[in-house]
């Protein structure tokens, strides 16, 4: 399975993946779960939000058991993040075909589509839409960077805009919802451990904040004449850190946007986009407001204004403590319980449906990048540990 | 003739200009000036390199006097960069045939090609080019944002690229060269003067600093865990602003780029360009060994690669004394000379031909923006200035 799989959306220059909502490299990935629901003589189906669904058993029976992930990826990320959760899926059912266990559930494999939300910068489009937690109107408004918008985007793929929304008959024919994902921390390295169970997901969002000054010759103007915004921004990114050091939390500065971005002018806007994340909204909380009172006294500091835009926020998300406790269960009582400040489409999921995640030890921790990574051996161990997870279920 | 020339390449959004080299914005720049020629029954040709003239007499009979400037913009630039040394030469012919002044030498003016450098990264292409200051194979192999080659570029407007490089024959025909440009700093704005001589071009140059860290997901790795490029980036760019304050100099961040530039991703690689400048070179030295100095402290303190490049070196650019001061004869014994950290194509020619400038008053001391100005009574004393240095010239 991994063998098609690999080459599709890699770039040769950086060893990373793009594969981004509906271009030719996603299209390509649909395909191989499409033929991979073939093999295995399982119905496939796509929801009118374009996630894939593969069958063994009628849904409409209710009470599915379904597992999966998602196969789109950020720029230039790694094989794991996604891909790894729906090939788990179609192994750990090869598993059990092979174990003889008997199905008293309808059992799903799917792929959700868009996650990453590499291209129209909104994760999770295709669990938000079928959830009911983004409207046809708002994803009909998303624009990608090159201004495509997205309903052009899915026409271009061959899906009709026209026909996303809401699927809640859909998501109250399932039962159960499990992600095997790749950690994107160390948590289980420094434990020893291959696979642990999730607990919760950490409130996080995005904070972008525009620092307006005065475009202005580089080689000319004096110093005390500028009121120049990559100042205060370079010093907002240092507050970020500091904050979030002594807050216990994550912020992070990753992307930018400078205008007119020449080597020999004053920027007129420095564009920098605040990611963070901490175990309790509280701490998020003293982050992000720590963040912002010093890069207000930067930016007044250097005549610059500055603008803050709250772009999206997750509150915090437990996963349902039964399913929780019975993947612990099957899984032996030393498995690790951990969070994450990740989010995930079983985040999502997981307000309607009752859902549970599973991670595989990453050594390095690395994510979002080519030196993500999983061991054989490991993803091996998660594939029995999904298999195990879902023959407790399915058997009813 | 501002009228005709105002709308082009102006973008309605910003309000400033975009005229890059060879674009559509380019070409109907360049029919202005043709049109602005035959309206005068003046000589037009282009020369090898793209540069337009406009001749009144014969410029094979040598020891001919050149004025103007250049038409292309930076990125959303002002209306009087460029466009008013072009505009005033014109206005100064027109105003030397109506006092019935008698051409001893030809009198050319000229559209320099690619002055700013927006497209292709190097400023001054034209000059350069004409000057044996940039080869024909560099310039091949000038290649814009979008991947599209010089010699491209060029064919697409309509120009041999295979036949350009040096025109000594050209310029050992001109005897003087003076160039008229709207001020990029305050300098006759605190005097109080309308118009003034340039003393000299400060050394200047550009270094490319790429701090190269580890892509990692924004929202779960540790802080610990990350070697992350943005915090020495930004450290760095404080840094320069200190050093550019401590050698009265100046020192600017104003381009950066980031991979992958993503909100939730932890950046591979931030790329920053430091352009510095000062008035002599103990003092730009001073600068940039002192930013280097301190951005590699702050590289190595975050577990971050950093490599230095220096992509571009002007040395100081003295012009030509003797024209100096008889400029500053004509135009009267109290008009400012005054240095400028700005490079122009007055600068290049100034190794091969006498050379100079004049500079009118931007009250704002605004440029490369649209906020750069030039009032209409400055404009004038501008003309009249450029008339009278100009007919001191042409009379022999």
């Amino acid at each position: 399975m991994w063998a098609q799989l690999r080459p599709i959306g890699r770039s040769s220059a950086s060893g990373g993946y793009r594969r981004y909502a509906w271009t030719g490299a996603d299209a390509d990935c649909r395909a191989w779960f499409a033929q991979q629901a073939r093999d295995r003589g399982l119905a496939y189906e796509v929801d009118r939000n374009g996630n894939q669904w593969a069958w063994l058993g009628d849904p409409a029976l209710g009470d599915a058991v379904v597992t999966g992930s998602h196969l789109d990826s950020v720029p230039d990320g790694g094989a794991f993040d996604g891909p790894l959760g729906v090939v788990s899926a179609f192994a750990a059912l090869d598993e059990l075909r092979d174990r003889g266990t008997e199905f008293a559930r309808p059992l799903g494999v799917v792929n959700f589509g868009d996650e990453e939300g590499a291209r129209f910068g909104l994760a999770c489009v295709g669990s938000r839409l079928t959830a009911g937690r983004l409207t046809a109107e708002e994803a009909h408004r998303l624009t990608d960077a090159d201004g495509v918008t997205l309903p052009r985007a899915m026409e271009a793929a061959g899906y009709d805009p026209e026909a996303i929304g809401p699927d809640p008959g859909r998501l109250a024919r399932i039962g159960a919802f499990v992600e095997l994902h790749v950690e994107q921390g160390r948590a289980l390295d420094l434990s020893g451990d291959a696979v642990g169970v999730a607990s919760a997901i950490w409130p996080h969002g995005r904070w972008r904040f525009d620092f307006r000054g005065e475009a202005n010759h580089a080689g000319t103007t004096r110093l005390d004449d500028r009121r120049d915004p990559m100042l205060p921004y370079a010093e907002t990114v240092l507050a970020a850190r500091r904050e979030a050091r002594l807050a216990g939390a994550l912020a992070t500065f990753g992307k930018v946007a400078v205008e007119p971005n020449g080597v020999n002018a004053v920027p007129s806007l420095v564009r920098g986009w605040l990611d963070s994340r901490a175990a309790d909204p509280e701490s998020l909380d003293a982050v992000v407001t720590g963040v912002e009172r010093a890069a207000r006294a930067y930016a007044r500091e250097h005549g610059v204004g500055l603008d803050v835009v709250r772009e999206s926020f997750t509150p915090v998300v437990g996963f349902d403590h039964a399913l929780r406790d019975e993947l612990v269960r099957v899984l032996g009582p030393g498995t690790p319980v951990l969070g994450t400040g990740a989010g995930h489409d079983a985040g999502i999921l997981s307000g309607t449906v009752p859902t549970a995640m599973l991670f595989v030890r990453n050594p390095t921790g690395v994510s979002h990048s080519p030196a993500e990574h999983a061991t054989e051996d490991d993803c091996a161990a998660g594939v029995t540990a999904l298999a195990d997870a879902l023959e407790g279920l399915v058997r009813g």
